[in-house]
């Protein structure tokens, strides 16, 4: 490998679950020719949060190096809906809709790729197009036997949930997406690894150089311990005001703060290199935070909304006004499933009474890693660190055993 | 139910497997309106032989009873062939052969059925129109463990021999047809019930009244025991010339000649009461036989075929020239499997030698039920009862135990 070669590849592996298989792909970026660089979205969750752009940064990456980056709508399976009519999770969406959708996404995801070297495609447009013939034969490409090796149909098969039979045919379609572009490369989450395996065995077949394929990890939350999503409430998103998304990052564990560098910084993997040094030399975490909180507020907004953030316009959470120090309580559960919310409160030492803490839940005023707690039914974990808060002054760092 | 219904159902009734459900059928006679009778046909073997006409025979019943007989010739997914590229017995069929085998099938057919009443349909007309959206939405009508309780889905799935997705969907397709067609009734051989219900499900999520389904049993042989097939040369083609197809109906047992009144005799279930009735009251069974060899004849040629038939005109077994009595000769199988043919011919009388019997085999001179013995390896099983015979004028009736 050369130095430009072997530089590229430590960056693109930055971070990477799986790459399948490494020599393949170290040959096609030795080849120098501008690669074809897939990864699909769903049209029916235009919201990004912070997880969403593992994917979209490594996307970016592949851009800055010459390559060409293929955003692919899945509109077509998503504009059938479920044709068992069981699912009301799944109503089919119409043209207008995925448009609208599709406009939402791309006005995100430019805040990260270059528009100007992005290519935007709906795998409508060669799906319509195919007749029932040609589903047949894509259908005749793979057996009902490895398709039950997929974990999620394996498990409701083995748990005699019903798997309605088009459902075998959705990672055919994703497959069949990447014969239609002739992609080199496709990156997903890990939990996409069947469904991009999938996208080689039928290049494969189709008598195409079958893709390299890269998975992501799923980025942990604000709590660092489930993967970052919005019926949690442990998110970032995209779209959050800059003091608020600001205010959340500064709030995230010291090891959180390394993942989210490796995942989520454009920094080069030197730097990162030298800010663990840093740290191990003395330097406080908080003002290596400080770096990432402000190149992510930056890239979703800009320089201007960071001085704000920085003079402290209007957030809990505003620069200088966090306490430097967040004290760390240890509580340890008395049942297995951990500490309710209103009890945790009240143990840490920030509320009087679990009456007073339901009341300051019901107001809004309670904090879980700097977003607001919606639910009374939350309880912490046994081996979660949170920071909890409650009002505008006080904070504690908890950790349940 | 009134007596003209009493009638027609018990007539319908004769031979059938099962019928699901018979009120439901019931009802729809009961109702006095033309019902729409499907049945399938696979495009690639168009070369009947009594075997089919046994489903054919009861789509004639409903055609003499004022419905309208739909023909299916299932030429979609004949022309897709095996898209697993697996199976050299299945290569997709152009649309000339579809044709040319259409046409073979009617010639066949119209000896059974009248041309006039009969629809005949392929079922590309509505299925290459369908668009893929649609395979997926119909795809979505079923689910992947109902599908593998198929049995021979199942059997495959348990001892880990492939199968291919598309073959899930060509169950799909076939009960498709009945939602296109709005079919009252299908018709199948026991093997197909499992497709015949399909229908009916698809037909109930589509909004219409599923469909009256019948299965016939699957005919034996001319040994009596397996099932008419070509490959095993147990067979009537309809296309055998007179004095072959009547010499074949003479050599069968009685007890078969029985099954044959009742599965491939248009005559009255009364008339073959009488029959019956007859035989009990001392009638040779052979003057009986003659009738049905004779009613058989004449539907797939024609009378005058018949009178140079009982002239005797060039066969083995010509009519009067067979013996009126065949010797009934008993052996007891050593071996658990049965007798191998070249010891029973000797241990019958037949021949002299075991070696005798192999040449006369190998000169085409050993007959089974009136059929050329193919091969050395066949052995007479235990509990059947064939005739023999060895050049023109060697029979033996042998019975193995």
């Amino acid at each position: 490998m050369n130095k430009d070669i072997e530089k590229a590849w430590a960056l693109l592996k930055r971070g990477c679950d799986e790459i399948l298989l490494e020599e393949e792909l170290i040959d096609r970026l030795a080849s120098g020719r501008s690669l074809k660089i897939k990864a699909g979205f769903d049209p029916t969750a235009p919201d990004l949060h912070l997880g969403h752009t593992v994917l979209i940064n490594k996307m970016r990456q592949f851009q800055d190096m010459g390559h060409e980056v293929i955003f692919l709508i899945g509109d077509f399976t998503g504009m059938i809906g479920d044709p068992t009519g069981k699912s009301v999770t799944r109503p089919p969406l119409t043209r207008e809709q995925v448009d609208r959708n599709a406009q939402t996404y791309q006005k995100q995801v430019f805040k990260i790729l270059d528009p100007g070297k992005t290519r935007v495609v709906f795998n409508s447009t060669w799906m319509d197009k195919m007749s029932s013939t040609d589903m047949i034969k894509l259908a005749g490409q793979y057996t009902v036997a490895r398709m039950l090796e997929r974990d999620d149909f394996n498990k409701r098969f083995k748990s005699e949930q019903p798997i309605a039979i088009h459902e075998f045919l959705y990672p055919l379609v994703q497959g069949y997406d990447s014969v239609a572009l002739e992609s080199d490369v496709e990156l997903g989450g890990t939990d996409q690894k069947f469904n991009l395996l999938m996208g080689r065995a039928l290049q494969k077949n189709f008598g195409q150089k079958p893709q390299s394929v890269i998975t992501m990890p799923l980025l942990e939350g604000l709590d660092g311990v489930q993967k970052m999503s919005k019926s949690l409430g442990n998110y970032i998103a995209i779209e959050d005001a800059p003091s608020e998304m600001y205010g959340k990052l500064m709030s995230i564990s010291d090891d959180l703060m390394w993942r989210y560098f490796e995942l989520l910084s454009f920094r080069e993997n030197d730097e990162l290199l030298c800010f663990k040094r840093d740290v191990d030399r003395g330097t406080n975490p908080r003002d290596i935070k400080i770096k990432l909180a402000e190149e992510l507020v930056a890239r979703f907004h800009s320089e201007s909304a960071l001085t704000n953030v920085s003079k402290g316009v209007g957030n809990v959470f505003k620069k200088g006004e966090m306490p430097q120090e967040i004290n760390l309580v240890t509580l340890v559960a008395e049942q297995s499933e951990g500490i309710p919310i209103a009890n945790l409160l009240k143990d840490a030492g920030l509320v009087a009474s679990t009456t007073a803490a339901r009341s300051l839940i019901k107001q809004g005023a309670v904090l879980l890693g700097g977003v607001e707690m919606l639910t009374m039914d939350f309880v912490a974990k046994k081996g979660t660190q949170h920071v909890y808060q409650v009002g505008k002054k006080k904070f504690a760092r908890v950790s349940v055993e």
